[in-house]
Formats: structure tokens, sequence, C-alpha cells
């Protein structure tokens, strides 16, 4: 019997795409070559629907990674010689910084509690950053970080590339793409994709770093260097042959996303969410991890749940509906529930009346 | 109409690969979590079905990562501190050789004129390497590497790491892995899959190398080192979500492969190559590129064509049949036609006796 997933990625794929696999068979996309003008058509149309949704601007480009695992490499590979300031609030936002670190940068991190935002006010910063990176949503707790607040290290460090992580975030969390220059997410969350693609957008500013750090000698030279990615994707190629499935898939999905409106996307996430932090309100057994309204996820929603968390999942998979646990640490005492663009009022309705109903 | 793909990958994909998806579908492998039982239970099978199908030692391990091109990358960062010797018939054993230089090693490279093999036996080695690395199968030019030769350099250096490119070579032509360190391909070709999928084995001894390497300092720190790819593996896992629903795949076209009996791709292959090869020497305007029996490639048959290849391949899409150009620089004097297991005997003989009808 078909499960419904509320994982917060991989997650329930998007509801068309069945299918578009179907028409990825009919139009046999799996067999062309990526060197073909059938592939770059395809790659075209992808870049064409994904700018149009995202707003991206016609200055910034487009390339694709394997994953967004990958983006935090090469932008500490790619974007900064020696410096970089973070936020982290969950495990992710820190996996970002520990790559940097990894990668040898002198990574600055400011932290915050579980459920809390690691804001730049108030922060006391001891380097001057190349590059800020900021997660606009935690998919580990749940946190948004407020844009005004990215907004005020951005006044004060005007020099610094402005990096965002919306790997679970977009397209359902607008994004002002000109306040930033390096912005990434994988396509197994929001966009309801198989997993194995990441997307990672720069602007012109990031470019031209890429370039004086390239010139300077300073770049790692993988065999995925931000100017050749970009160089190719100007042609609609890519380095290696790429995910080519996936590429048309999300080419598809943002076209029905366009379709039915991102706003109306935006209004049902807003509903979905409300629901979900009435139920943590309300329940008993429930907390909400993220208790100001400002700072909780528009994606992700998390909870503590009274006791521990397995039962109630335990429960809900009985019911065939699979919620996640909380993550690393937390994961036996919360919960972690997705509320993507595929799952439907209705579903997350009838789940938030199911976890209603329960009881230890 | 559907097109018939001969192009040598990515090419038609498997027979049996629409199955596949729609049981991925009903089984929902694309929204499960990558740290579920059920991903392990995934990543198990596909390990089994390869190990049994490829005949890989017990003591080899397999990893996933997102291409064979980025095999490259990690077998220069992992297994190797300062030398290399690399030979090169054709643009992917070079590719990889300048991986290498690229990331800082001595890259030593034994050439061949176009369609001949650059053998170990009569070459003047000036270093000695830690690792040597050979092209089973050279995609470009449809070389074979005679295994008898690769012997001769593992004879002379036997503490050397030897690693070997099978990406359009396996399954259809046999390995022997107690003779291999580190042996890799992507699923685009032989195995019929979308692309997006590196695999790479193992030996033993290449983890010990790594290990040393690692202890020293030496391995460049990134998201994908190959100790921790390893340790992942073991447990069923992986670093970063991966491309799960082509792991999914690659298990299930595997076992296709073994109910089919391994044996039987390997006659069915030799059978079409020899057609093919035939076919390059009756045909007046076409003449084989490699001319020596034991050279000629199992999966990929070259042919120069008397006057360029455009008017040929042109007749043979206004058939329906797509076959590939040249590689780089040959791309206007010659074709490209994979004969790989999905390429039924049928087919193979449809696209001889079209061929063999056409002249300029």
């Amino acid at each position: 019997m078909p499960q419904l997933f509320f994982v917060p990625g991989p997650s329930a794929t998007y509801f068309t795409l069945e299918d578009h696999l179907k028409s990825a068979l009919k139009e046999q996309v799996m067999a062309i070559s990526h060197r073909s003008q059938a592939f770059k058509d395809l790659y075209q149309n992808t870049q064409k629907n994904l700018r149009s949704l995202l707003e991206i601007p016609a200055e910034y480009e487009i390339v694709f990674t394997t994953s967004a695992t990958e983006v935090w490499d090469r932008m500490a590979e790619n974007l900064v010689d020696e410096t970089s300031l973070h936020f982290v609030h969950g495990s992710f936002s820190d996996k970002c910084a520990k790559a940097f670190q990894r990668l040898g940068k002198k990574a600055e991190i400011i932290t915050a509690e579980a459920g809390k935002c690691a804001k730049f006010e108030g922060a006391n910063i001891r380097q001057t950053p190349e590059l800020i990176h900021f997660t606009l949503n935690e998919t580990a707790t749940g946190v948004k970080h407020p844009y005004a607040d990215m907004q005020k290290a951005r006044e004060q460090f005007p020099e610094a590339l402005m990096a965002l992580d919306v790997v679970s975030a977009t397209p359902t969390t607008p994004i002002d793409f000109q306040q930033f220059d390096s912005v990434y997410f994988s396509v197994q969350k929001c966009f309801g994709l198989p997993s194995g693609l990441g997307v990672w957008i720069v602007s012109p500013k990031a470019i031209q770093k890429a370039e004086q750090l390239t010139a300077d000698g300073k770049v790692y030279p993988s065999y995925h260097p931000l100017l050749e990615l970009v160089e190719k994707s100007k042609v609609y190629q890519t380095i290696e042959t790429p995910n080519t499935l996936n590429i048309y898939l999300l080419g598809k999905i943002a076209e029905d996303m366009l379709r039915k409106g991102v706003t109306q996307i935006r209004r049902e996430a807003l509903y979905k969410k409300t629901l979900l932090q009435k139920l943590f309100t309300d329940h008993p057994q429930l907390s909400p991890l993220v208790t100001e309204a400002d700072l909780q996820s528009d994606t992700v929603a998390v909870a503590n749940v009274e006791g521990g968390s397995a039962p109630l999942i335990e429960y809900l998979k009985s019911k065939q509906m699979v919620i996640g646990a909380g993550y690393g640490k937390a994961k036996a005492s919360q919960i972690r529930i997705a509320n993507f663009p595929t799952h439907s009022k209705e579903q997350i309705e009838y789940l938030v009346d199911l976890i209603m109903e329960w009881r230890i």
C-alpha cells in the first residue's frame, strides 16, 4: 500500500512526476547524447523555466552540480581565498561551515541554540569575511533566517559575497536574488524530484571573484571549477555526462509550478504551515521547537514530543503516513514534517487530524 | 517516432528499464529517505547483484560516485602522492591523465596514434609510478587494451596500484579483479541506465594506500574522500543524498543480466562485433579505425568514412537509427557504433544491412 511521505527530503515526489517520467521515456531523454542539440534544447528549457519561476536576473548564471553538498565544496574552492562567515542554527548550516574549514578556510561561525536563529545583529564578528553564508531554511531545525537580518550583514560588509542555502525553501520562500551572489538548492525537497542534482545560481560579482582567484592560482583545480561550469552552461552544456533525466524533470516541474502560479504555492504553504504550528501548540504532548513566529520555516515544521517521538512516528506509519524524526541528536525527541508544494492542503489536514487524535 | 540509439553512451536504455521505472514508482524509491532501512536494503541489493555479475572479490569495496569523470579526480586525490603512469589511445584516457596533471601529479603519458594501443611493452618509462592507469576500452577510438600487456606492467612495477577504466566495457569484456586495485565505470553505457552515477571498485591495497596518504596529510579533503566513501558504503549508506533511483535501477538491471547470463551477453557481443567489423571491411567507403583484431573493442566499433561521416549519419537518422560521429577531431571523418547488451543481434543486423546498402 502506498505511503505518504512527509519527511523533509527526499520526500513525496511532485504529483506530476509520473507523467513526466512517461514523457521522458517517450521522448527518449535517457538515450540522447549530452552533446546533441536535443540535450541543449532540454537544458535551455529547464534554465528558462527556472529563471522565470524563481525570478532569477538575466545576468545571473545557473549551473548544475551533483548535489547541494557539492556546492559547499565548490563555494569554498572558488569564491573564498581565506575568510568566510557562517550562521549556524542546525546540522546543515553547520556542515557547510565545516566544509569551508575542512578545505582550509578561516570560517568564522556564529551559532544559536536549537530552535533559535543565529543572527548577524548583535553578533561579535572577529574578521572581515570574503563570503557570508546564510541558511534561509535550516532543514534540521525548521528555523528561517529573516532577510532583514541578512540585510544588516550586507550593509556592514558590502564587499563580501552573500551566499544563501535555499535547499528546502525554494520556490516556497521568495528570494530577492539581487541581494545574493551564490544561491543553491537540491531538487529532492520542494521540487519533489528524484535526488541526484544540485542547482547553483551565481551573480556577476561571484564570477568576478572566481576569476580573480583563478588568475591568482588560488582555485583548487577540481573537475568542476565554477568558471568552467559557467562557460559550459552558457552553451547549454555540462563538463561531464550529467543527470540528464533530472535536468529534464526539473524543467517540466518548474513549468507545472509556473502554470499553477508561485503565489498560489506560497499561499497554500502558509495555510499548511499555520495548521502545523497550531497543532504543535494545541496538542498536549507536542510543542514547537521554533517558538518565534518570524523564525518559523515555511516548509519544515519541527516539534518536541513529550516522552519521545518514536511512538508517534510508528502510529503514523501504521496509517501509511511517514514523517521525519528529529535530526541528529534530536532524533528521539523531535518530529519533522515537510510542507512542500506537493503536499496538498487535504493531506496536511488529514495528517493534523490523525496527530490530534493521538496520545501515548 | 522512436529512434534507435547506437551512440556509445548515453545510448539506448536497457530494454527492461521502463518496467523498472514503473516498479520504482510503485515502490516509492524516489520518495524514501536515504537514511532509511528501505534505502539500505536497496543499496545492499545493488551491491550484491553487481558483485555477483562482475565477480568482484568479497574483500573489494564498491562505492558510488556521481560519474566516472569524478573518479579521475578521486583517484588522483586519494591514491597518488606524486607519480602516475597513463596509457593514452584516445580522448578519454587522455582526459584522465590530464586530470592527474591538473591536480598536481607527475603523470607520465604513453601515447599511441589513432586506432593503435599505447602499450607498456616497448615503452620507455622514465619514473616509478605509484599508480598505473589503463583504459580497457577507449570509447573515443574503439581500442581495447590487451590484458597481457597490462600484466607486464604489473610484473615490472609490482608495488604500483593498477587502475582500470572499464567505462564502456563492463560487463561485456570480462575483468579479473585480482589484477587490479581501482576499477570504475559509469552506468549510461553497457548497463543502459540514465546517466548520473559512477561505480568505483577498490582493492584492499588501494584502501591501504589511501590510509597511508591520509595519515600523512596528503589527501585533498574533498567531500568525497575514498576512505569515507568506503566507510559509508560498508553500512549501505552514502555521504550525501545520492542518486537513489539510479542505484536502484542498477541493481535491477544487474539482476536481469544475471538472469540472462553474462556468458550469453558476451557471446552475443562477439557476434555483433564480428558483423560490424566485417561491415567496415566489406563496405567500399568504410574502413576500420582499429585494424589489429586483438585491439578491437568488444563494445564500440569505429570506422573511417571516405568523404566524411555526415552523409551516412544523416541517412541513418532518416531511418530512425542514430549512430555516433567520431570523437573530437575525428567528428567529421569517423563513425562510432555502440554494441551494448541492449542492442539486439537483430538491431545490429538491420543496421549493418542499412549501411551496406548506402553509398554517397
